[in-house]
């Protein structure tokens, strides 16, 4: 694929998103249905392209985590089925009036929500993204230029393949869902810096995927980012609620962004439940990086480097400190913040209020673990990642922040004087 | 000013927003007051420093029009001081729950708008921005770093110095406001690539400087674009108001982005339509050019060419088309527009519904002058610049788009299963 034909399929995907932004909702409903009804249809032609790409596995060189998460099965075909059918129950993003003003010269105004029109999505090896993304730009009207990682080229295919079934026979252009499977490297350049053909990238993958395609992009992106959360468990903390959250935000699922990844601790309270609080960790498995402080109640834990307190984990490690004050924590986050999820546990409301005002993160938890943003636990019914950015839309992106706005205004002959 | 200079500057930005953030309504209002007071008490100062700077403008080779716009009078620093008075009777962007939901396990979570924290404004030489740009994120509560252009470096310079005497009577830290006064170009590009310490990036002045930002910059960007504003003329349009509407929209002021420069006319109505139009815009000094089918009906009028219908004249310059329906006035638009303000002049509302609809752009009209497109007008009580990029704010941009929202997260010892 050349330049040209890439700019010409962009251009057909922008033509397709025209069609897409008059559907009802009931069409792109009945679109969300026919896919679901689709995909399980089409399981064993999806199980067969997905086997050709495994084959090539070891080809590329994957990982075992790699090959896994590329790898569909007949349950993952009705997982993600599942998906787009959950989506139908959503209400639909466009069309929602804003607000509505008129001014005092009779003007009328209206802000409406409407689809962006063409939405680059950027990924990695996981086939299911190919499936999520092409039915949320569906659900709001957006039309899709999708790009996922050669590793899973086959399936991403026969998934494409599968989508443009469901648009052909609703009569909808099917460069709706344009996926570049070429795998030359400079497409992906090239697709980020079609200012005025593509209205928005987001990059699903990686924290080298994400500073790649935010370098490289001129077109808006939204980005999605890592997390080092941290959790300050307080002098006047509830110690019975503390040790679940703490062993809930490290253990319950460490590979993810929201797990904590640093613990501090206020000193008042951390020579006696230091001991008590480490032999519950470890009992989960958990490996101990410490500061001197810590060090000085637990000499047999390792100590942290200077590093340790921006490392994203992601796996059974934490580190710890103890520290002075609430100030001291709240200095400590603000210094390695990722801006993702950051929690304090305590019974002193004035604690809490000077915590949530002065923390400069998506979420700010009282008394919970950290473990719960998430798109489907905020009762988004989606989600494509956690934004830690501040623009458009910061947190758990859901379905909404797939739409913009347009100002309708209505005169009757109204000039400005 | 090296590279570590300024990271130590933005930094102190940064340690700034923390303080700024956590300031009352009345306080941050208090500041703006103090502004205004001092802009007037110490107008003699900022002339003898605009002064020196127009001392200097031939050295730079400025135009004329480019001196006149660095230009302060008594008049204009009036002028600057009432805009920074005039945000005193806006409501407070910071603090207000956008939405709150409780969990069925108990969460409650509230949405909650709050600052940015550092935002980078880059501009020309007009040194009423500096003021502008600096009492708007007082306003909204965010530290700023503010770049002009060099031609305007004294005068820029007087203006910053009055703002840290704000600051420092109200016992904020000065680098709430801070300016990159050294002129070395490299600066901006470092400034752009921030990430972590600069939040929003906001360049104001011509296509040139936006362009550059948005390529360059890797921190997010509210891109404020320029406009080919269409008006299209159906077959059922009253035309005892259509041409008011098409005189405004071109003349009241040609130089601004909101200005019409190419106009469609239904063919059904463009013989008879045409040299009554083109007699009362030629007394206004428009200069005409047409495609072939006007030029068919007025054969003195020059010929558009391709170029003519992507230009942005910003002058008493004017491209016209017949067309032969509303849909091929839609698709001239589709092709043409930069997405800014688009207009029907119909007394159909099918048609209006249809453009309307189809039309993709920041603002939409039906029978008025697209010179409305304006934060003033709209009643936002304050404008940065007209927004046509879709990613958190589109069209005017007031107030409300320089804060952003956070999650505060109450529980009670939740944990996720």
């Amino acid at each position: 694929m050349n330049t040209e034909e890439l700019i010409q399929a962009v251009q057909a995907a922008r033509h397709a998103a025209g069609q897409l932004a008059l559907l009802t909702a009931e069409e792109k409903d009945a679109l969300l249905q026919s896919f679901h009804d689709k995909l399980l249809e089409k399981r064993e032609f999806l199980l067969e392209a997905n086997r050709k790409d495994r084959e090539k596995a070891k080809e590329y060189g994957l990982s075992e985590a790699m090959t896994e998460r590329l790898t569909l099965t007949e349950r993952r075909i009705e997982e993600i089925a599942e998906g787009a059918a959950q989506l139908i129950r959503l209400p639909d993003p466009c069309g929602r009036t804003l607000d509505r003003r008129t001014l005092p010269n009779g003007l009328q105004i209206l802000r409406t929500t409407v689809p962006f029109g063409v939405i680059a999505m950027i990924y990695e090896s996981r086939p299911n993204v190919t499936a999520d993304a092409a039915a949320l730009c569906l659900k709001s009207g957006n039309a899709c230029v999708l790009r996922g990682g050669k590793e899973a080229h086959f399936t991403n295919a026969a998934m494409t393949e599968i989508l443009h079934e469901v648009l052909r026979e609703a009569g909808v252009e099917e460069a709706a869902v344009t996926s570049i499977l070429d795998p030359d490297r400079r497409l992906v350049n090239e697709l980020l810096t079609l200012r005025g053909l593509i209205d928005l990238a987001i990059p699903r993958g990686g924290a080298g995927l994400i500073r790649f395609v935010v370098e490289m992009s001129t077109v808006p992106v939204i980005e999605t980012g890592s997390g080092v959360c941290h959790t300050y468990v307080d002098k006047a903390a509830d110690l019975a609620k503390a040790l679940p959250i703490v062993i809930n935000a490290k253990t319950q699922r460490p590979s993810v962004c929201n797990a904590m990844e640093t613990l501090l601790i206020h000193q008042d309270i951390a020579e006696n439940w230091i001991p008590v609080l480490f032999a519950a960790l470890r009992e989960k498995g958990v490996e101990l990086r410490g500061d001197e402080r810590v060090r000085a109640i637990m000499p047999d834990v390792n100590p942290a480097e200077e590093s340790d307190w921006s490392t994203e984990y992601g796996a059974l490690i934490l580190s710890v400190a103890v520290v002075d004050s609430l100030e001291a924590a709240i200095a400590h986050i603000r210094k390695y913040s990722t801006g993702h999820s950051e929690c304090i546990v305590s019974e002193d409301r004035e604690a809490i209020r000077t915590f949530m005002n002065q923390i400069d993160a998506a979420c700010v938890y009282a008394n919970a673990s950290t473990r719960f943003t998430d798109g489907f636990e905020f009762g988004f019914g989606a989600e494509i990642g956690i934004s830690t950015q501040k623009l458009h839309v910061r947190g758990p992106v859901g379905l909404e922040p797939l739409v913009t706005y347009k100002y309708k205004i209505f005169g009757n002959g109204q000039i400005r004087e």
